[in-house]
């Protein structure tokens, strides 16, 4: 294990240690916010609510993403969703952030209160003065589920934020000042770039309500998000700054459009609020977000915080964490345990978010405004990461939003003009982020699982018409050649072994529903992954449209080799549709288990090694990147040979060394933390799909799943100690299980299933 | 008179003479829409329907608004309306354009049909090619109301256009081809300049359906327009050029996005579409718009042409321009008088247009969506000019629509974030320009003449919030000083005079809702006009804040004398409240006649004339301009003097002089054909908000106005001749008229008007 951790203050975060019999209605002082937000996490600290739609947190840097020469910055990295641990200063609070993604977009309505002279500019001034950022430091600063709490040195100001679904709820505790500002940054952007900023419309409504929106091009090429921003005292004058070149004004010129002039727009804005305030006194504001329009975003404002008090709206979004979080009940763990488990757990519940108005209205892909009818929309769709494992757990702790996360995807069939399922698609955008269509994997998993009320038939039609698009990222190739030729489409073996796993999942799907025409068609698709497979060297590897592998070839090599974000040894690994052929295909049960001892005990050289992006130190064992996902079913690939007690081993050893004080790779919209929940609980889903789950080696010694059926199972792993990491046995409800598997049903039917720890490998 | 005028071809118009007795049912016959297209009449040849939202027209350059230097571009100015008659090539037909105004912006959805190899830019490839335009000629150009044709020589296709209120329909013959194409050029704009296009997304919905949508910042600062489009065949290819700078792709870069993606987004865009054509193949094309959403377009496409019949959808606009042309039935004038008239009547019902889809939803100003609830939505209120002559015209022939355009303001007061009925807005945007707030004259005028049924309270109380928004272009410091002072704001005794006229509409408002205290309020601030007269010069003229005059001042120049868009000479005479007074004010009847009587008659040296915009010798007589609106009412002053005979002259000489062939000056919305409307039927409203209409000298010997309320009024011009321009006696219904003017009830109570003309003026 060569992963290199660093330590995260947990702020104020009680700590105390609990060996057993916590308190049941307190499950979120065990969450750490700040675990993932050092280094390449990509989580964020901020306040909001479980899967809300805004996502208010500090940011803590402005930089961007080009260099003056057109060049990428790579410093960009690290801020995707806006804060690093390691920083010292906040330029603001932003309301929306993704958390745990490897490439980034949002950080809306960047808000930043000052005393003193104003400042427009969140770092330095055309002039090299200080910004209007200002310093902190982790010891006044607490963040825990729905809230988060700073001090700001440069100005004396105590901020606090918590938030409800739609709206972002901030208390600032000034000094006394003649000469307070709070500064509404437009331009601000996590991932920004000169012309990211598409439009910028502000209205003053009164002396203290606001609404407008942003548009910006970015990851979403065509992205509005509409807002209503209320204070709760009048401020006494306001104006803003355009950026802009401006080679025509019209009538605008007549003019002083920069001082309480009610209307602002422009490309690139930022605008203030001046205020007097008085010694340790108070201002409250509230911002509520919508996709569709001011009006909806004054709707969502109404509806969820009709009053101006702070504590009420923190505890109530606090009791929502803490009854999501008690889904799964831990009962006895380390105390560090329990913190990294609820981290995870809450980690799992930030996306896919709520994507509609309180009257369930929002922007559909099409631009156009839709009506949830029967569901509630949700968007920020990473499923290259989250099939694996995170909406297998919703699966079972969140059935009814994995449900209307699929509806949501039917609806995002039915607007796009492709006739596709999402690939990756965040607020009424598809960004083609990634490979595959793993859109397919949630359908049949659910199917499979028999999860939810959406539409089969219509599922069917969508993944079927998605699995045709010729003109998709390789799929026409692929379609053609049975795989994808690397002489015409990038990354040609990982999309090849994708599509065939999700030609699986529709195969599944066709299965649940008798079609055999379809079934049929699909499973040969599903086989495809053996036409790259190269019997010489035991690897999957990159094929040309002649039928030769390519020559050159390195197995060790992330780029240009036919895969993505994964190098042969780990990506060659793909075929959970058909771990037992594939096993056979490497050459048998022992060789392919010698395989996986290789890959996590080889040593990699440096060559190999991302400084900044997926494949980094922090994440790696030997070969294998557990910073990022195509791995994440590697260590219970055991399970396919007769030394399943190495997964055991190994994902203890994950368990204890990849997560804790940090994350060793983004959390990518949960996936990582999924990984982490479902391997503490002894289990993982190797392939969404089947109703299968691979057997591993609980982490927790008891836990307590209350299930949305009514039922309640119960998880013991006896005899557990950092030691006892291998399993003897598996008793579901007093009967030994037989193989390395439990099946859904074990699960959904409650009651009880015994682990029995014992320190010695069973053979 | 020195007005340079110009003849222009009427295209296939015919234009036989008929000295009376003239078809009912063919009105349309005598309007010829080339009328204004040359020079700076800023009129538009193309398809429309009677205030429809489409205005599908040639546009035949594509100039930059700004020189590479920065620098205006003066030849901007000339394509106001996209079309300049005197030029050689068509480079495609949009399908927004303004009618007449002195500014512009729109120019939307440029479509060009071509034949041979794909180009892409309108005048010049980068190469230095030639560009998609084709050369056409006027003998191969016919344009009617509804229907515009012509034939593009460079590709021997014939297109035809004609529209619905929110369709336009294109019929293109193409020869036989096997690279035939349509450039949908989403760059093109009237007032172009780089990054006015903010936003465009296109939507290829299936093989001849595409959708999308374009958001620019002009004029309208923050402007969408969504359309769908159908062809009648599909493509066999499309796809796009973008012609951005583009710092960031995002994933799209993993796809030609360029080709056959049916996806398109970016700031400026030109996408084709690719066919195979036989000899004589029509290929009809439906365009339908929406402020709302591409749904809202789709929806006005199937409600308006659900059909593919051209002949049908023109012979229907036809039908409703022909009827609402025989609203005046003009019996008796020389055919280039029937010509000029009923193409200023033509002129007169193009805008303001109707702005909201057939669901009656339409984007407001605060960029929601609004739902038009017992009216119908208008857009384009240039009220500046039209408030002087159009709505009053509209008074007695549109009196409906009127009222629907009276409560589209109101709702517009609803929207505003200033609390202020327009001032020069268009598409869900006040753009600010000229000044006063004239908005307060429709509704006075509606008001006193018992004008429909729209909230009279409401509009009381948008008219005072209105006039008492401080920081609005000079109100405040006019509410402050009772005057502008010129050391504080632009075109100071303009505004002043403005205001003081628009504050007696207010007064008559509360006066007709018998709210003293406001009337009282008003009536004293519509006196203001005197604080800027003075009596040493018989001048209004620019006054300091000190309370002095100030020194330097040319009552001939436009420029920088306090006056916006005339001299002191012409809007000095700007007091249409109280007439009598500013002739006592400027020395009694006597010398305030000889005062006018220099006004045409003087010769106004070279320095004064402007070479393209509003103050051009072609729409001048002395110092009179016509060819601008703040001397529209000058002709007619005489009336307050013992010399009405003089009006009597001057107006048949301005009609026969400045109208005709082409117009002296922008048509202004049709302002300009207005005043050419009411001077024909023999009376002219010097000042909307009373129901008094000064006497005139009618051009037409007989016209019968069929008024709303089912009566009908005959106007008989006896012994009218071009010599018999004195106006002997009026008589209504058969008593003669006491004064120079007649009366509101006068026109609305039917019956017969008779001039008895003579070649003696009347002492």
């Amino acid at each position: 294990m060569t992963g290199i951790f660093f330590l995260i203050s947990c702020g104020n975060n009680p700590v105390e240690h609990k060996s057993s019999g916590i308190d049941k209605a307190d499950y979120i002082q065990y969450v750490n916010p700040f675990i993932g937000t050092n280094k390449m996490g990509h989580t964020y600290p901020g306040a909001t609510a479980p899967f809300g739609m805004v996502q208010l947190s500090p940011q803590t840097n402005f930089i961007p993403m080009f260099n003056n020469d057109g060049s990428y910055n790579p410093e960009t990295y690290a801020y995707c969703a806006g804060y690093q641990y390691s920083d010292s200063i906040i330029i603001g609070f932003a309301h929306t952030n993704f958390s745990g993604t490897g490439h980034s977009d949002l950080g809306d309505l960047l808000l930043m209160p000052t005393t003193g002279d104003l400042v427009l500019d969140p770092l330095k001034t055309e002039t090299g003065n200080k910004g209007f950022y200002s310093a902190f430091s982790h010891d006044k600063e607490e963040a825990s589920p729905g809230y988060y709490r700073v001090f700001l040195n440069d100005y004396g100001i105590t901020a606090e934020l918590t938030a409800t679904e739609r709206v972002g709820f901030h208390q600032y505790t000034f000094p006394a000042s003649d000469d307070a500002h709070f500064i509404l940054d437009m331009v601000y952007n996590v991932y920004y770039y000169d012309d990211k900023n598409v439009w910028t419309f502000i209205r003053v409504e009164n002396d203290s309500l606001i609404t407008g929106y942003r548009q910006t091009s970015g990851w979403a090429r065509t992205r509005k998000v509409f807002f209503a921003l209320q204070f709760s005292k009048p401020f006494k004058s306001y104006g803003y700054k355009k950026y802009d070149k401006e080679t025509y004004t019209g009538f605008y010129r007549r003019f002083d459009q920069y001082h309480n002039f009610p209307e602002m727009a422009g490309k690139n804005i930022r605008a203030f609020f001046n205020f007097d305030t008085q010694e340790g006194e108070k201002i409250r504001v509230k911002v509520a977000l919508s996709s569709v329009s001011t009006e909806g975003a004054l709707k969502n404002l109404a509806a969820e915080i009709p009053h101006w008090d702070f504590e009420k709206t923190k505890a109530g979004t606090k009791e929502k964490w803490n009854k999501e979080l008690a889904k799964i009940e831990v009962k006895t763990m380390t105390n560090a345990g329990m913190i990294t488990f609820y981290t995870a757990l809450y980690h799992t519940m930030l996306s896919p978010i709520i994507y509609e108005d309180v009257d369930g209205r929002y922007r559909g892909l099409d631009q156009n405004i839709h009506t949830s009818d029967g569901f509630t929309n949700y968007t920020i769709f990473s499923l290259w990461d989250t099939y694996r494992a995170l909406h297998p757990l919703f699966n079972i702790i969140q059935p009814e939003r994995n449900n209307d996360m699929i509806k949501s995807m039917l609806a995002h069939y039915d607007q796009s003009v492709h006739h596709m399922l999402p690939v990756w698609s965040h607020y009424a955008n598809e960004n083609w982020c990634m490979i595959g269509y793993h859109a397919v994997s949630l359908i049949a998993d659910a199917m499979v699982k028999n999860v939810g009320d959406f539409d089969t038939q219509k599922a069917m039609k969508a993944a079927v018409s998605t699995a045709n698009v010729p003109y998709f990222d390789g799929l026409g190739e692929h379609i053609q050649y049975h795989y994808v030729p690397d002489d015409l489409s990038h990354s040609s073996v990982s999309k090849t072994l994708e599509f065939a796993y999700n030609d699986w999942c529709i195969a599944q799907m066709a299965n649940q529903l008798d079609d055999t025409a379809v079934e049929k068609e699909f499973f040969t698709r599903s086989t495809y992954y053996r036409n790259v497979f190269n019997p010489a060297t035991g690897f999957m590897q990159p094929r040309l449209a002649n039928g030769h592998f390519r020559k050159d070839f390195d197995p060790l090599d992330t780029h240009g080799q036919g895969f993505i974000e994964g190098n042969a040894w780990n990506y060659g690994l793909y075929v959970p549709q058909n771990v037992d052929e594939m096993v056979q295909m490497m050459g048998g049960e022992e060789h392919f288990s010698r395989h996986i001892d290789s890959l996590f005990s080889m040593e990699l050289a440096d060559k190999y090694i991302e400084k900044n992006e997926d494949i980094t130190r922090d994440g790696i064992i030997g070969n294998y990147v557990h910073g990022n996902e195509p791995g994440h079913h590697i260590p219970y690939l055991y399970n396919w040979t007769d030394q399943p007690y190495k997964t055991q081993e190994r994902v203890r050893m994950i368990m204890e060394t990849m997560y804790g004080p940090g994350l060793c790779g983004n959390d990518d919209a949960g996936q990582m933390s999924a990984w982490y929940v479902f391997s503490c609980l002894g289990f993982y889903p190797v392939t969404p799909g089947s109703d299968k789950y691979a057997i591993g080696s609980p982490l927790a010694e008891e836990a307590v799943i209350h299930l949305n059926n009514g039922k309640t199972l119960t998880i013991k792993a006896e005899n557990q100690s950092p030691e006892n990491v291998y399993v003897k046995q598996v008793l579901v409800n007093g009967k030994a299980v037989k193989g390395n598997f439990l099946k859904h049903s074990d699960i959904m039917n409650g009651g009880e299933i015994i682990f029995e720890m014992s320190d010695a490998p069973k053979n």
